[in-house]
């Protein structure tokens, strides 16, 4: 398991809205090559952070693979609107979808990755049939959409939700990825890798941290992600 | 009537929205100072351009002032929102509110303009008794969110509805102003002009047009602007 | 014009809702026969002043008449209860029913007085063809369940509105009653009776207004309807 | 006004629905052409008469006309569907839907005839600028779908709803045809006729009335009719 | 477990729809008597197969029991409207009921057999506390609704969920039957018979099999079973 | 475990709803100081028992604790609502929250005990990793405001189910406490708390049930749950 590859995927929430192909370039210059893109609708929780055309144009002005994050109540129509955008890997809500088998078919069909997202509450039993079948589980680890309010924590049980995880992939010998959504910070990174995540979404505690830049960031999150590995070697 | 001011508006869709900041200055270099935000989410009609967060960082990037059109399900949350950005004006959808009086004053309570728009087919009728409250009302002259199809055309009582309503405000003695969107070109300005019309919003048609600069386009559409408000004047 | 008989009917929201039997008895022992009671579902908008269960109680402990106002979004269900718990008229907003004329029956049908409720920005030609079957227009003069703010006033539209129906109603010869609720105070009853007004919904700016006796703001209701009787005479 | 051809369509919902493509054909065979397909999907009222399916089967036995009418939530589903399946004419009701003018393209923009239905209560003012692009306006005499009681009337006010119609779209110099919809009797046809209706849908009360064979009930329709035409030219 | 008895349900949208009666009684003389009656709403999937009415019309023309399978939004209507049919049993999708308990047990104290459907992704998990209250539970093996798409595979762990739910089934001793549904075919039939399922509704991949004849398809059909039960029996 | 403090929460559903500020003092004067108060808003079941505005005056009458339980389809709305009226425990139902973490924050953040409540048939793996945040699990032992009807039992796998949750609760060592609502009666409290329920929801069957005073009733329960208590020490 020492071989593990872990993807540090930037959230584009944190880049410059108002300058993203600047911003996504930077990104890229890092040598990162995932780029983690929020989609909410502001009805599954109260918060629009950008749109569909935006991150349509975006697509054409990057090499950088979009991990798109839908948040919505009408999974149908965002997926294939993204699917028609390009993404590489698309990952939806459980918890807004009666049709969790079709939607995932509809993504891994048009020939891209297909992830499931799961609320912090929502138990790991739901993805009794289907963890074959996603490349990727997101595992939110705060509650998405609701609060700016810099205070919130991640939820107590992150480590334990992710270990659970990695043991039934494990378990079943899948190649599912665990992707981390939420306070992925430097002082949260070595538990969360060590516990099994392989994708961590990075935003303002971590890459886009204030005070140092992204370059120093990034190194600083390989160093804790290593710690992460060595303790998981243990 | 001759002294009538008519403003050009153009809608922040057209720029290159992963570089907003650049698009809106050069925007705001033309001399313009009124910016077209249009906010759709995604159920009102299947269309998303930008989110809350990117109009949110740019109206600190720029003096023009948000003229913002929410095309949505839930008015009270996308008003509530733009009111918190800081938008000059508000004009929201009859269609999709039950609580009219109540959206008009929520925005006039927070000091700024508020408007009212108007899907095509939606009678001046329902504007009866709060005509005298909006400070704009927005007519959409092609259905809204539907089609990229640029072979869509305005609908063909455009000017019919513009005049009806031109009437309806000078009748009143009121100083509501008429806002057009929708295939404004340059054919189709002379005679919304004449007919009333008081803020062109500006796309593909006319500001954004291509093979000309926008200051080529500019000009074009002054000088449209004029003949309408000759013809106006006879 | 001068034998018309002008109803008041106390809000049953300004009674101790801890101790409604003797705050209704209250009210009755006052001579008044005719009780507002308002049923908000908190979706309609985000208020829920009382119960059914509690309705369907206070029924059996008063000889006045209930005047059920529904502000609700399933219209069908609550006709329903208000039905079974013996109301004496059942009015219901337009805005959220789309079997207008069904809902009108199906009040009527059960040998109750039907009536119809308008927002504040909604037109009377909505009325256009169920007029006549309306045993009662109640026209909101507030915004229904947003605020609890004090200050929130009546609509500047509130008598022109009344003395529009009026006219509707006069025309067309027939009894409809025209019921006026939010802020019904001293200051607006002649302006409100004189323009038309039948029915005064009475809450905190009259009946219930502190500092004085239910009896003396009674007599003082009765003055200033008086007074609008009077100037309508003239 | 003498030579206007009146039609008779009759509605599937009193075919035997087990049987459908015999009950269809005997239609046929007495000379009538235009089918009355009625869509309702349970939640716009609580009645689903046939399902989508079923329709389709059935285009395709026949050589009668589909005069689909959709009485559903969700309207641009279901006139897309009833595109696919090559209905002539699609009717959508107003009352659920916020892009009025958008569903007639849709519907026009297919080559197929595109109408407007409206429920009882629904003021003919919501047509002020769409009638010119109506090729019909159906008008529910009844509510749609909530009784299955043979009891239920017309609503009072059909005939001259039918008359404010007819004027409407007379004084327009339109060629929009007026259908009418519920409880079209032998008793109401003559009225319905002179005060200006084009299309009779014909269920229970006219050519499918119990005690007489199709043959009989549609002469004597077609005497009710001429009476109406009669009655129409004085 | 020899003695099983596995049914075949014929479904009734492999039948010819403009010519119901006789398509049923074909599949009566087959001697099945079990119908699978598909009830798809619009919105739970976009699909309407066929409508309330011409179920019912069927069910005083045949025999057969009705196997009724509700897909829709709203289980309290149209299980009401199922149970007022007259259907022997009565299933409906767990997915889109908070009132689980509540929806079997409307339909068992009307005296009927009660089942609970779950689509692919849907963990046995939920059926914990209700499973020994289903007289039935229903496997969707395909996503329901969705596609046409005869291309359409049965899901992977078709088989393993049936055996799962056999094992909780068989520990807790309890009678209630295993229905398949979605790409039942010749193939998969003695697979799914192995694992454990009770009812097979057959579609066109079996029963209703192009090239031959009914009564060919259902003795193929009896083989495959019969494969099916010795595999167990091994 | 003989130590366990068995709490009676006596239902306001039961009191006289229009002498409420009396009803609810008789209950405190027997010595109980927890009150269960149940918030249904008509969507999430047909019932509506009493208004915010009703319950917000009530807090200021007494000293007794208030348990609100919240029966809604907005979750967020109604918590709101009753942390500022200062009720001392929320519980909510998970069946209507995509967002449970968040709402379980929401109440514990304000200082309140937070509890989720959770229908008849839902199992309990929905708790699998947010047990340890609830102050309380309120079991529905009946389905929630569908039924008057006093014959309705109580679910049969009732005590299996507290059992099963009591089982959870003590191999993490939490002391969540586990509540029970729905015909909890003399007959069935002896195993509900043998089982381990800690507060009983008293309404009909038991404090309120009739023919004995509060008093008398109050002193079978204790003796009802000290029979309980006796048959867990076994």
């Amino acid at each position: 398991m020492q071989n593990r590859k872990i993807d540090i995927a930037p959230s584009i929430m944190c880049a410059d809205l108002c300058n993203l192909e600047a911003g996504v370039n930077n990104i890229e210059e890092l040598g990162l090559d995932l780029l983690h893109v929020d989609v909410i609708d502001g009805y599954f929780s109260p918060s629009m952070p950008l749109g569909i055309d935006t991150i349509k144009q975006l697509k054409t002005r990057t090499n950088m693979k979009f991990d798109v994050h839908i948040m919505a109540k009408d999974n149908e129509y965002f997926i294939q609107e993204m699917i028609q955008i390009g993404a590489e890997q698309i990952t939806f809500h459980l918890e807004t979808s009666n049709h969790v088998d079709r939607h995932l078919q509809l993504v891994k069909k048009s020939g891209l990755r297909a992830g499931i997202a799961l609320n912090p509450a929502t138990p790991l039993s739901e993805l009794e049939y289907i963890l074959p079948y996603c490349d990727t589980v997101l595992l939110m680890l705060i509650n998405p959409g609701f609060a700016t309010d810099k205070n919130e924590k991640q939820v107590a049980y992150a480590v334990e939700k992710v270990r659970d995880l990695r043991q039934l992939i494990d378990e079943k010998g899948l190649d599912t990825r665990i992707e981390v959504d939420g306070r992925v910070s430097f002082e949260t990174i070595p538990g969360l890798v060590s516990a099994g995540a392989d994708i961590l979404v990075a935003g303002s505690t971590s890459l886009f941290a204030k005070g140092q830049s992204l370059e120093d960031n990034k190194k600083l999150m390989e160093e804790k992600i290593k710690a992460g590995l060595y303790e998981e070697a243990k």
